[in-house]
């Protein structure tokens, strides 16, 4: 039985590229001798179409745009994901579902029976889950009956994940209808670390009913998520027989039954540490980021994601700050992978607090890069705002009013850029900051997308190390590197004048928001108190700021932004841990 | 059976402060002589929770709570709501849940079954629902056996929502469970009409089963929602026998058995257009907006919101921009209403394409009302701007660039007066202008709060209309009234140079945004096809301004933010109505 896997790009909503894209991989795979090609889940509309799916007439598009795909299928069957609407007169509207396109029509629809109503998945939100009993997901494709499944119907998986949240497993039911290949379509979004975990839930899953698996990924970048691929052919003992490529586009063809080559790539089976974190949905970044392969898949995942926002809400050029420090340094690296030198514009804007080096970090870093660069000082506007405010703000001292003054004023300038070039504006700040608030609203917060948003400072440096390391030079300059970060928005700032050092701060952050521990577990976990109380309460307080910030690209377990939906106007206080406690210092 | 309705306003998460409030309407309770008092929805962490209920400390605090107020309870029935983990290790990890507290304990718990995953609303992202027969949600309080539910629960009526999103009806299992008296603790927000529906779908539901109910609900704002209260209690034929009041904290103490006088408030009864519509998740606005008690329920649920808004995040005062145009004097007169004069600053920052109108109107505004007034005129930074672009802009005409570049010094100015002052900053947009993107990001969309962004600009006057005439004299100057708006960003520029009229606006976004109509749809309503299409892409094209926008109090069934999740970077352009289809001209 020859199997394509069609990895594809779709645009959410763009039921007429998303279409062509279809026609031209099942051609493709017809050429290639397939018997069989698979999309990605929902791969008409594209992944996730969010509410687009609460107009009648998008449902009523992507009817006719899988018609008019079903017409044009001969000799080949073809399995693609699209949004059927639910013909009862009770329930969600809709299925998430799957067509089974032979010979010019649709021969069957089924029909997803997990919803995910998660972190970034609110599928609740559309979907009714298939019904019970009503219909058999196993169909006959090239004489064996295949046994059909979208996405989180795999993932309910008692020994991998130990507080499962459905009650029925899909694959047990195909099991025992006697499917003989298992076919699942997905788009599961890049969190670092998370392709592995697939691989040991995929062999758990294989192992238990002794059935091959046929896994396609979507892949590219959909606002804050990032699809990374690696769709994968597993057979019935659990190895890989081949993985499809990694945040690229791809057509993987195998012949099931007559093993394919081994890629080599063995399958890591986690620590029970490890799936008890997966399970409360914080896979550990802490642990992971420092691997090299960690690293390298959050840089690609950056990429990607960068370059298809940007593309895909139809820019051409990108423009951002430079500060001569470390954030916009790697913002500037990544687009130029994104894009190219000649579709980057940097922006140097010193000020009267700017120290000497800072303009030259970030003139070299242009020209390291060879980007199109450009000096404008902040001072006159600066001085223009004191002017205006003096008579309101008369005998006050200065304070970070007068220092967000400077950040607004770059702001503006980046976004004149932006409206008179038709350059997308980057944000280059990080997820540490972002965290704490160490970023100002409507200055260096500007921007239509946060490139690098839910990258924590320490990752960032690893980053930054890692492309000098593959260009095999300085490109970075080695000084943002090696400096002391600032906001150099007063006389001889740095950032830990405000904050604690950055590997504490990391440490916290990521217990507090990807692990969801209490301060009290924080303490234990051998934490100061009073550096955690303060930056949990910094965290908190910071919410209003990250509501109004630009889209990040999500790489971890937990990303501000969509999946983490926190009420602003609220007074959680939570409860201190107990006087005389334990409270090791780590300052 | 006398049963205290306890309609309080609870600080989301501030789980000591809503207790100290739950026990403090217990002792009143009690003190009236009440044999029950009953809570509204989740009154101990209060409603929306959100995130919050991903922590599993915030649980357990929830819990410890629910255990102190427990203690305090003698001599009187308690219902109320709070988080209870489920002890499953399948299923969602939470109930939403609502506790009997009797003698010091707490006597049973009881969950709901109905998980509203719509709108604003995301509860299966938290919660399992009540197990279908594992328990009995009829308790025996006072010698009767009293059925209980929560919010959603009550929504499952055949006749009045014809497209049912759910299999079950919890009220008819209480039905037959023997219940005699149904009580419902509910947290359902304010849209413009809803009252009058709750009100007709309690007589559905009451007359169905013919037993009187108990509707408690919360009152206040969180977020970008605001409850608006009207607790009620209904005899088992569908007459009100008593109201608490809207928007605001009440205790409401009932004999239920001898019906107390009629408040003299008939039950309407929507037609079946309005019931389809709601049905669709579409009050109809546009129909409502015209009477005079939908804009009154309209302004007192912004003054409500914005309260609440300003005081849970713990500001005193707020300041806000004042063009001398219709958007900034409303939007002042709901803060003067929410806070009193001497907490509300007004700056004019007059430019030099401001007409002399302008100033004057924004200084008599304030005047009106006896606000604090500053006037700082932009020009210095203007120019500075200018100066520090020229050599980047040379040969280039002047665009939106600059224009933009003169709103987002007026939100540099606003913002220093919040930093320094310490006062929260109110965005003054409406509706109308953030569906289509006339603002200027970091601009006039600078701001911790959007007032009136769920506003569409019609009823913005017809707003100032009825303030003017509550006041019984022109506080908001005619003059703003009547001139044509303008965002005076070039020379004689109005709105309409790049607007349809607002009449025709509003009446396509009300089709698009809240009712989800496709562009055939709306020409079919008889609107222009060009008008219609320039409107809907403007809407699409503006997503992500909007992503980026302060929150904003929904009034309308479908506000911007939290309740509609569009992709930004996406492609979907609808079927066009067919050549030669009838689209007769409205312009």
């Amino acid at each position: 039985m020859r199997i394509a896997l069609a990895q594809i790009n779709p645009t959410v909503g763009d039921l007429a590229g998303n279409s062509r894209r279809i026609v031209e991989y099942i051609n493709r795979a017809k050429a290639a001798g397939a018997e069989l090609v698979v999309f990605p889940e929902l791969a008409i509309p594209g992944y996730p179409p969010k509410d687009l799916l609460l107009k009648p007439q998008f449902i009523a598009d992507n009817l006719a745009a899988l018609k008019s795909i079903a017409a044009q299928v001969h000799g080949i069957d073809v399995l693609v994901g699209y949004v059927e609407p639910n013909p009862h007169p009770v329930g969600r509207p809709l299925y998430n579902a799957v067509a089974l396109l032979r010979d010019g029509a649709i021969a069957s629809r089924h029909y997803k029976k997990l919803l995910p109503t998660y972190d970034v998945f609110d599928e609740s939100r559309y979907f009714e889950p298939a019904p019970a009993g009503e219909q058999n997901n196993v169909v006959r494709i090239a004489g064996r009956p295949v046994g059909l499944s979208i996405c989180e119907d795999l993932w309910n998986d008692e020994k991998m994940i130990p507080h499962r949240l459905y009650h029925e497993n899909p694959i047990a039911d195909l099991h025992a209808a006697g499917a003989e290949v298992m076919v699942n379509t997905s788009a599961s979004p890049f969190v670092v670390g998370k392709h592995s975990f697939r691989l040991a839930l995929f062999a758990s899953q294989v192992k238990q009913f002794g059935k091959p698996l046929v896994y396609v990924n979507q892949v590219g970048g959909n606002d804050e998520l990032v699809f990374d691929g690696n769709s994968v052919v597993m057979d019935a003992a659990g190895n890989v027989l081949a993985q499809a490529k990694d945040f690229e586009e791809d057509l993987l063809v195998v012949d099931l039954g007559k093993p394919a080559p081994s890629t080599g790539k063995p399958v890591l089976t986690p620590s029970a540490a490890q799936v008890q974190r997966f399970a409360e949905q914080t896979l550990d970044l802490e642990a992971q980021q420092k691997s090299p392969a960690a690293i390298e898949s959050i840089y690609k995942a950056l990429v990607l994601g960068l370059r298809d926002y940007v593309g895909k809400c139809g820019f051409k050029s990108v423009v951002l700050g430079l500060s001569g420090g470390i954030d916009s340094a790697l913002t500037a690296a990544l687009a130029v992978a994104a894009f190219g030198k000649d579709k980057v514009v940097g922006i140097a804007m010193p000020s009267r607090y700017s120290s000497a080096g800072s303009e030259t970090d970030a003139e070299l870093l242009a020209r390291n890069f060879g980007i199109e660069f450009h000096t404008i000082p902040i001072q006159p506007a600066h001085e223009a705002f004191e002017r205006m405010l003096a008579p309101a703000f008369k005998g006050r001292e200065p304070d970070v009013a007068e220092e967000n003054i400077q950040a607004r004023v770059r702001g503006a300038v980046l976004m004149a850029f932006s409206n008179k070039f038709n350059h997308l504006l980057l944000t280059t700040g990080n997820k540490s900051e972002l965290a704490v608030g160490y970023c100002t609203l409507y200055g260096d917060m500007c921007g239509g997308l946060a490139v690098i948003s839910d990258v924590p400072k320490t990752v960032v440096y690893r980053l930054c190390k890692h492309i000098n390391q593959q260009v095999g030079r300085d490109v970075i300059p080695r000084n943002t590197i090696t400096k002391p970060p600032s906001a150099e928005l007063r006389p001889n700032q740095t950032d830990q004048d405000s904050l604690p050092p950055y590997d504490i701060l990391d440490a916290i952050l990521h217990r507090y928001v990807e692990e969801e521990k209490s301060i009290t577990q924080i303490v234990a976990d051998g934490f100061d108190l009073a550096t955690a109380a303060r930056v949990i309460k910094l965290i908190d307080r910071s919410e209003y700021k990250r509501r109004q910030a630009a889209p990040g690209i999500k790489v971890t377990s937990r990303a501000f932004g969509f999946g983490r939906r926190m009420p602003i106007a609220q007074n959680y206080n939570q409860t201190l841990p107990k006087h005389g406690e334990a409270s090791p210092r780590v300052e």
